[in-house]
């Protein structure tokens, strides 16, 4: 045991700035920047891939919502939280998605540490692509199952760590487009797999959701298997939907699992109704308009061969997103900030962001954005390229 | 190694049908209600303990913010999803409670696994109370430290826990208000055995801020610590703020610290702005009407001590929230409808709900509650007690 320190109560947390000392020298501290109400930059950096969070029918049910129902759920789901506002909601998510039914959480954090907690345990195995989104890592680490991250975008290394799990009991988590590449998931090959090792299938398709698929279905429908019943997706209504909070979409059963044991779900204030309502009808605005999912991805192709075809190292997207690598951690910000100078919005990650290590700039496409738009961020990115970026 | 199993894709969730069966079996089913708009039945569940949820300064705020900036914050904190509104709500959350800085996350449970992962770490020792809310319990279960959680409001046990630690670093974790029985932890007396510990102190103010302390500076404001370099407080956006969202308020090398290393930071959508708007004139609202958390703690001391004084194993409040003992799960359900069928809409509390495992209504008491409302609920609860509930 070693000796308690005597320290006084202003040298506490003193190790915090050994801590942040290290980022600093690393290229890795973060900082806020607040951002105005109208800004004149272009936006290559946020997720409203369908350009609905400002869209005047999406905020105006927010508006609307917030005066009939109150700033605030005033509670949990169980106790005072759900509104017939969430119910709808639910009951028009899973219908879209062809599903049996779904479950509104205050984030797709949220949804994603109770579904995966919820639907594992300590009779359980998980099997991950190692690549998978933070969210569904810290679930995995709260799960008490017997977990296994695997080789990216090999199904293969699922495969084998199925076939060797020692609990019977098995959950396959995989995002359908990883977050910072962009790339998708094989979901009908691991269907496959999770079929023949009785194994179910959990899909996090916060980026194919409202992008990918018939009408912007998402990835699990495209795959032709958001009506399985061994297939579980989950979502957020903060991206495509231009809102806040995620949700579950599954088999019944599931569903109702998950409201009697999600920890992240009962333990926690249910979503405000200004964000149900704009997620609702952004929603309706997507089905009225099955064309611009479409919008969203030729844009994300153009920008990315046109990239490439300057000699950077963009990856070629399936869905919204598009990765440029950079040199370094320190590159990658500075490279950020000159966009940024020039009117161009994109995001920058860096580790811990970055699975594989690699900082990148990364960018998203929007459907709502012009051949003039698209041509302006090439070139600026292009312009304000650092040493090293070109592949 | 088992064999594995050869399960056809409709039976790989047949299990959740026996765990369901089993939840049954113990009366812990739990089953979503969804409200109307306007509800005529008088509300001792939710957690709107100032009543700003529908306060029309508040819902106007709210609307305008959704209009102004969207329906959504469009990306994470630390991408697009910063806006000038969050930083003004963190300047004003830090100022209110004497703090140097604050942090907004889009829940309370967020904030919590925040600070409790970011402030911890496998060179740590946290010592808890054992009745912590869940939030802080996964946060502890993430954070790879050694974890010890003792009995409830047993300082000497977090003193022996902190002196026979293995780690030279400590975090104590603790609610102000316990969110199931509505006492108050000793936190003068918790912050001493820290300082002679060399331990830092994290406490979740859900329950108090807003409800204790001067004009509704919440518990650790009231204890005389909020300025301290030791002490971190966590607080909901969603209870006496009527909005959504959490937020952690401290030292400013502990914001920074956040910003850069917490994953549910990091990671998770922006607080949506309608909420962050809400919020911010929620507290100008409390700032402007010292005399509303009065309200509060004098209409749940009113409610609790008829309840006792009819019989009931009522707790003596110290905030808002009031607890009455149940013979049984089963009966505290059919207690809880059998007042909801004459008006009164009160929690009902079950494992895993309750640390100790004893059922019970929960009742919280709003600032806006009148003499009548009191009277009225008082009658109901105490006409509709099942046999055994008499103390």
């Amino acid at each position: 045991m070693n000796a308690i320190p005597q320290l006084p109560p202003e040298n506490v947390f003193d190790w915090l700035d050994t801590e942040a000392e290290k980022r600093a020298d690393a290229g890795l501290v973060r900082r806020l920047r607040a951002r105005p109400a109208q800004a004149d930059e272009l936006d290559l950096a946020g997720n409203d891939y369908l350009g609905l969070a400002r869209d005047k029918r999406v905020v105006g049910a927010a508006a609307a919502a917030a005066m009939r129902w109150g700033a605030g759920a005033t509670g949990s789901r169980l106790v005072t939280g759900s509104t017939e506002l969430h119910a709808e909601l639910e009951l028009e998510l899973a219908r879209f998605c062809g599903a049996q039914a779904a479950l509104v959480f205050s984030s797709g954090f949220a949804a994603n540490l109770g579904a995966v907690t919820a639907l594992s345990g300590a009779e359980s195995a998980i099997v991950t692509d190692k690549y998978i989104h933070a969210s569904l890592i810290e679930g995995c680490r709260l799960s008490r199952a017997d977990v296994a991250a695997v080789a990216h975008a090999t199904p293969s290394a699922i495969q084998h760590a199925l076939s060797t799990r020692r609990k019977p009991r098995a959950l396959v988590v995989t995002d359908s487009v990883f977050s910072v590449d962009g790339d998708l998931a094989p979901l009908g090959e691991l269907a496959e797999i999770c079929r023949g090792a009785g194994a179910a299938l959990l899909v996090d398709d916060a980026h194919g959701f409202g992008v990918l698929g018939e009408g912007g279905r998402g990835a699990v429908h495209a795959a032709g298997l958001s009506a399985s019943p061994d297939v579980v997706t989950t979502v957020t209504l903060s991206k495509s939907l231009g809102a806040q909070g995620g949700a579950v979409i599954g088999p019944r059963r599931v569903i109702k699992h998950l409201v009697d044991t999600a920890r992240s779900f009962i333990f926690d204030t249910a979503l405000a109704p200004a964000s149900v309502a704009a997620a609702l009808t952004a929603l309706n605005v997507l089905k009225a308009d099955p064309s611009l999912p479409t919008k969203v991805t030729d844009n994300a192709g153009n920008i990315a061969m046109q990239l490439k075809a300057a000699g950077l190292r963009a990856s070629l997207p399936d869905a919204a997103v598009i990765s440029v690598q950079a040199p370094s951690a320190e590159a990658a910000v500075t490279w950020a900030e000159s966009c940024a100078d020039q009117g161009i919005r994109v995001g920058c990650f860096r580790p811990p962001s970055v699975p594989d290590g690699i900082s990148r700039l990364r960018l998203t496409a929007r459907a709502d954005l012009t051949e003039a738009d698209v041509d302006r961020a090439v070139k600026v990115i292009t312009a304000t390229a650092p040493r090293g970026a070109a592949a």
